[in-house]
């Protein structure tokens, strides 16, 4: 695993290279080296058993989350580029959870290859760590469990009988959709190099962008429209995808969850377009930002055509919201996930009917199958671990005594992988002027909203470090 | 019922009778004669039907708690002391609903009667209106589902076999504590007028204050303290004065919702405390001035002593949390009720547990006795309704384009019956600014959160409405 790792640097090391960056080269180098020397001690240990369950999935993608983010780290702070270790950390973790979050005020200071890295962990960190290791790597064991524990979600579907290969299908898909958006922003005029970059922050709903002014750099029609189609379609959940290459049609249509998506997108889009008309003065350019800045939080990516902090409170509400939903089941997005909202909307509408008519039986259905009871009450208490973490969290950062909306979108942001809140951590500003304290919490909070909690919090319990377990 | 409405005018008639304010005086009259005309007809529709259940019991609830503040709104309106009507009806709102959120910038400007009549709303809010009139009128039938539709909450306890002698014990403990309060307040020096409207306000969890300067006015630490003590009494459940009443202090000790209820209170009092502590640099202030305002939010009530919007934003996260949080289930506090909190966490930590151990089998526990699966997910799914209302309503008061803070804390404050928020509707500010629109959301929240919103729901779902249930 940490082979994989460490061959990983040896692209942007290339990039580096080709820019004639020479000191961010060495820093790739010298991490990728280091992780290869890592790698040799740590081959030696064998597992005492073969078995794979939940449990040790769970933590298995836990610790690959803790020692991926920190030596991602390592190259911005070895180069010097981000001097400070705590904000190569913050910069890292944001960019392996695809959150999006920045410290850095001045983002074209960076080389080129740091540029690249920093889209690079989005692109990894998207479809998740390990299910990048099992789809390049061979394996005989069934993977399924160590999948589950990275792609968590209510509804993850095993495509084909072997983990490995739904690992690879599923980077099939992503790296041809990928490649898509590059040709198609190239096509639009834009550089190679920010396609590239730009390509990887949309597929894996980073949110990671090369200029201080963002996409609204380009000011393109064209490119926020493939930015936007692109966002969306990664937010999607990529059973969907396959279910359309093998031409079960039928499934895509039934599928409730993706309607809902699409729903709650163009309801969205439809209210802040017409609540912004008055500062555009045009419905076009209304709609234009409106749809890219809804697709963009809700697919959790992050990316900013406009300064919102400077819209309507009521536009505002309307994102804070859909930070808050995020995107489907099994996409790359983040987020609480609209599957889940979907399962506590109908099993409290059934429990509202029960009280109603005491005896009728009522099942929460998914697609015409009755969801099994656990899932259900899974998803409730999922809701109950979220609440608690974010709130706390909210806590904690509330000691830097900044205001009300900057503390609360700030955890919400981090949380939900998005990236930029509103008021002080708006998109066109960063994270910078929180306390070392703060954006350790912060960093935490994106490992915990990207892995779903359940694997971090494995990780505290005594009782998973039991040898019997 | 009305007949009872009706009388309830008569009090405030007669104080402002005392203080020989006769404008107040007709406007009480006139609505109590109103009222009495208006039972008259209602007397003649008989029930088709005798039984009781659940639903009618939830549907009879929700109209009494529209029709009493419609009711209670008249004074106000029609003596010209409120002289618009959407201000008198919230007001009335936040009386009934013990929310204590005011329109009024000076509220010295009022005279005694009305004063009287928003405290005394308070009051009779607080236990439940309709708890209310089964104290005082005879009933022949078993009236515990109208009581269990008013004060739900996942533990209401059936004191005594009949429901209006259970309406009689509560209010009877209800009424000694109110008196004590007003004794032990008189004796701090407080007018009796002044004690008088405190302690119903402080009784209701209410919060309506008779000065500009809030409690702040009397500064006086033992006034303070005398209110804070109550305060925290009336967040208990009644069940627990119930059980010291008939000695049974076993149950007493073993109550876990208490118990957590105190380490609550006890660790916001400290945090916020030290976190305060610069401000006043003294040990004894910044402690009298935090126990008394985490006791005044937690319980819902909303008096203050201080503008916490000047305090650092830690202290104020945490009221915010206690907000969300509210009182003892069984209590004449509002919120989300701590005995849901433990329901949750308790569940949520089961849940954890049998992912590690798939074959165990756990049950929530309360007191020793394991809690039906109907309950706890009852507990679940008031929490997305909970939830989904809540952030409802923040996007509708957002089209009044303030600021997030406002926005958030003036939707929790009030439906969570609390009164005061942060910023723009902190301790010392007030609702006015807000429009009709906003008033009107704002008064359906706390008219749900007073009702934990099954009664209110019920109303807008057709099937209630049908002949044969």
């Amino acid at each position: 695993m940490t082979l994989v790792g460490s061959a990983l640097f040896l692209l942007p090391a290339a990039v580096s290279l080709c820019y004639g960056e020479y000191n961010a080269m060495r820093a790739f180098i010298f991490v990728a080296a280091g992780l290869a020397a890592l790698s040799l001690p740590m081959a030696l240990i064998k597992p005492k058993s073969d078995d794979m369950y939940t449990k040790e999935g769970l933590v298995i993608v836990a610790m690959l989350w803790i020692v991926f983010p920190l030596a991602g780290a390592m190259p911005f702070y070895i180069s010097g580029e981000i001097p400070h270790f705590v904000d190569a950390l913050f910069e890292s973790v944001s960019g392996f959870t695809t959150t999006g979050s920045t410290i850095l005020g001045d983002v074209e200071s960076l080389t080129h290859g740091m540029l690249f890295w920093r889209s690079f962990t989005h692109w990894i960190g998207g479809m998740g760590i390990l299910v990048f290791a099992l789809a390049v790597f061979p394996s005989s064991k069934d993977s399924m469990y160590l999948m589950r524990a990275e792609c968590p979600g209510p509804q993850v579907g095993k495509l084909v009988p072997k983990g490995k290969n739904t690992a690879m299908y599923m980077y099939s898909i992503y790296g041809v959709l990928t490649v898509v958006t590059v040709i198609l922003l190239c096509a639009g005029g834009m550089p190679i190099f920010d396609s590239v970059c730009h390509a990887m922050g949309t597929a894996g709903t980073g949110g990671f962008g090369i200029k201080n002014a963002g996409v609204a750099f380009y000011n393109s029609a064209y490119i926020d429209g493939v930015i936007t189609v692109m966002m969306i379609l990664f937010g999607v959940n990529f059973n969907i995808f396959y279910f359309m290459l093998i031409k079960r049609f039928k499934d895509v249509g039934k599928n409730l969850e993706l309607r809902v998506y699409i729903i709650i997108l163009a309801v969205s889009t439809l209210l802040i377009g017409a609540n912004i008309y008055p500062i555009y003065k045009s419905v076009g350019e209304s709609f234009r930002y409106s749809v890219f800045q809804v697709a963009s939080i809700m697919t959790t990516t992050g990316f900013a055509t406009a300064d919102y902090n400077t819209w309507p409170a009521f536009s505002q509400m309307i994102l804070v919201m859909l930070m808050l939903v995020g995107a489907c089941a099994g996409s790359t997005g983040g987020g609480f996930k609209v599957q889940r909202l979907i399962i506590i909307f109908k099993n409290t509408g059934k429990y509202f009917k029960k009280l109603l008519h005491p005896k009728s039986v009522n099942l929460v259905t998914s697609e015409d199958k009755a969801m099994d009871t656990d899932t259900v009450h899974g998803v409730h208490c999922y809701l109950g671990i979220y609440l608690f973490l974010m709130l706390s969290s909210m806590l904690l950062i509330s000691l830097d005594n900044m205001d009300f909306a900057t503390s609360f979108t700030s955890v919400a942001a981090c949380f939900n992988n998005i990236g930029p809140g509103i008021s002080r951590v708006g998109p066109m500003e960063n994270f910078s002027f929180f306390s070392d304290f703060s954006k350790c919490v912060l960093s935490l909070d994106m490992l915990l909203g990207r892995l779903e909690c359940l694997p971090i919090m494995m990780l505290v319990v005594p009782a998973v470090w039991k040898k019997k377990f």
